[in-house]
């Protein structure tokens, strides 16, 4: 197959993790006999210093012209305080919202190699293998109004029938292929939205006779993922809740470092980028752990090309070279020599 | 001195727990020399059944009448399917609204002997001592408009100056008399709410000058609550935020059983309730865990009667009991014969 791959460094570890994320995407299509063509472009704090604009209308056209885009990281001291709008975050919010990606898939899957980092006794991390599907483009992100008022502020938590039903539908299907379990988070004891978007799932359960629905209340969800992780299969929960709950589920297996993200709608197009920041500390230093970066790309490869082989392949390395005890900076542990970017990622394309 | 309690027990284990925390705030008044007077109400579902109503006018009577509220729990599977506006949970939001009460307080302090319960590992949730501030009478519970729209539906999230202020100002003078530090939690990146919160705090740090103030975004607060929860001292933040965020607290030392809670306004009424639910799988047997209940009534005579002796007293007591190996079911080791409510009650009086 051609693909075009619209590449967008952005700060910090950014460029250095792509890179790595990028030599594996052109081994795969070597082996695999596919053309992936890169196109770069700027994003974020890059873009606000080059252009003055976090996401540049030359960057919407690369990505416009792409079939899926590879994103690193944004953000970083040096623009800390810019005014709100022009940030390297709304480079982020941006994007989200041009390309209309609702659905941000996050897999938290714990590494048994690395369940000695996570803050969880290990029996509670071990085992935890759940997808968070947040919805991405609606809700208090960008309901209106959202300003100042008279006495004070305001923000507007607003959905729409059909954003709730498109991202339902969407846990439901990755149920399907995982363990035929959806738990919906909201807060529809005090929310109307929350109360919508409950009548949404049951409604849409329907269709989904082999999937099996739980109802969660997001406070009492924020608790669970920390008491039993690993009873959770798919959680599918509107923006906020999302953001917050994706965050704190990042943690408890001790692989931050590993997390990789897909943000899609439904016609195959989407951003994928690791769930871990710009890194500002450790970035130019060459010793950023890739993996998020290349598990992000195989997330692509699987939801974006349909190259569920390939995905695999790339996962699998990955899972081989921490068993083999690789590790990077992050992940060694005291008396380890820990490898620096380039060498973890040449282990990765020796598998 | 004279005070008047409004007693409101409440469903599923309410009234034991409560029960328990009466008995030991009856001993403190002999002790101490005070009198206190306990009147008692219905609330949650057990008024439902009993006036139709989960927060009637005969016990927002009562509480008007007295100097503080002290409350077990509400809720339970019975009343699950009644309409939302009239289930036992509006009672609770009903009772915080009427009376004022914008500020939740929830300490939440590891206990050296009961780690072992923790979800985290030992070292993570040894020194856990922090305390969430968290808005409760605004924001996205309580903003307009909140209904079905034409498409959809629609929460508000709104917030004046003045109801910011005022609960910034009351985590301020909790951290002076704690170490000290205001850990402010908003999404100041995305809300503008959360801007004009930022901004009340930066301007009221000046009148706080022994106080070190920061700024997280409420993502990244969940992910600290579990990888470094000691690093916290007050968390000041607004209501739907702190609804999550101190659910998240509260599992972090595994004492979630021993929570006690704290809902006041500015002129010392409250109300006082544990953070535990109504436990309908346990209820009536006499086995719940009343610590959280008696740790409550500390608080209440802290917080509103300004008893600070009589409140570190049953605190000690607490502490005492559970250093020597006293446990309720919930806490119980497999091999450890568990004590009753009545029997663990005893202990704290007898201490
Ligand atoms: C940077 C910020 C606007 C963004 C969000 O809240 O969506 C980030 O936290 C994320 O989760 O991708
Ligand atoms: C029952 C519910 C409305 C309530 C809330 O969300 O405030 C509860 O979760 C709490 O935290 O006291």
């Amino acid at each position: 197959m051609e693909k075009t791959i619209a590449v967008l460094p952005g700060d910090g570890i950014g460029p250095e993790v792509t890179s790595a994320a990028v030599k594996v995407l052109k081994l795969i299509a070597r082996r695999y006999n596919h053309t992936f063509k890169m196109t770069y472009g700027l994003i974020g704090g890059a873009a606000i210093d080059a252009l003055g604009n976090p996401f540049p209308e030359e960057t919407a056209e690369a990505c416009q012209a792409s079939d899926a885009v590879l994103l690193g990281a944004v953000g970083g001291p040096k623009w800390d305080d810019y005014p709100s709008g022009n940030r390297p975050e709304n480079g982020l919010l941006a994007i989200r919202k041009h390309f209309g990606l609702f659905a941000n898939l996050r897999p938290v899957k714990a590494v048994p190699a690395l369940l000695g980092a996570s803050p969880l006794k290990e029996e509670k991390a071990a085992g935890v293998d759940l997808m968070i599907v947040r919805e991405l483009t609606g809700g208090l992100y960008f309901g209106e109004p959202k300003r100042r008022t008279h006495e004070g502020a305001v923000d507007t938590l607003s959905y729409s029938r059909q954003e709730i039903e498109r991202i339902v539908e969407k846990a439901f299907e990755l149920a399907r292929v995982r363990r035929g379990k959806v738990t919906s988070v909201d807060k529809a004891n005090v929310l109307e939205t929350s109360r919508l978007w409950r009548e949404v799932v049951e409604e849409k359960k329907a269709s989904y006779p082999d999937v099996e629905v739980e109802h969660q209340l997001v406070d009492s969800c924020a608790m669970k993922l920390i008491t039993n992780p690993a009873a959770f299969d798919v959680v599918v929960t509107e923006n906020m809740f999302g953001d917050i709950l994706s965050d704190e589920a990042s943690v408890i297996t001790g692989s931050l470092g590993m997390l990789p993200s897909a943000s899609i709608r439904t016609d195959g197009f989407g951003l994928y980028e690791p769930v871990h920041g710009s890194g500002p500390d450790i970035a130019g230093k060459g010793i950023a752990n890739p993996a998020a970066a290349i598990l992000s790309a195989a997330l692509m490869l699987r939801y974006s090309f349909g190259m569920d082989t390939e995905a695999s392949a790339i996962e699998e390395a990955v899972q081989t070279v921490l068993e083999d005890g690789f590790r990077t900076a992050d992940l060694a542990e005291k008396d380890e020599r820990a490898l620096t970017t380039d060498e973890w990622t040449e282990r990765i394309l020796e598998q």
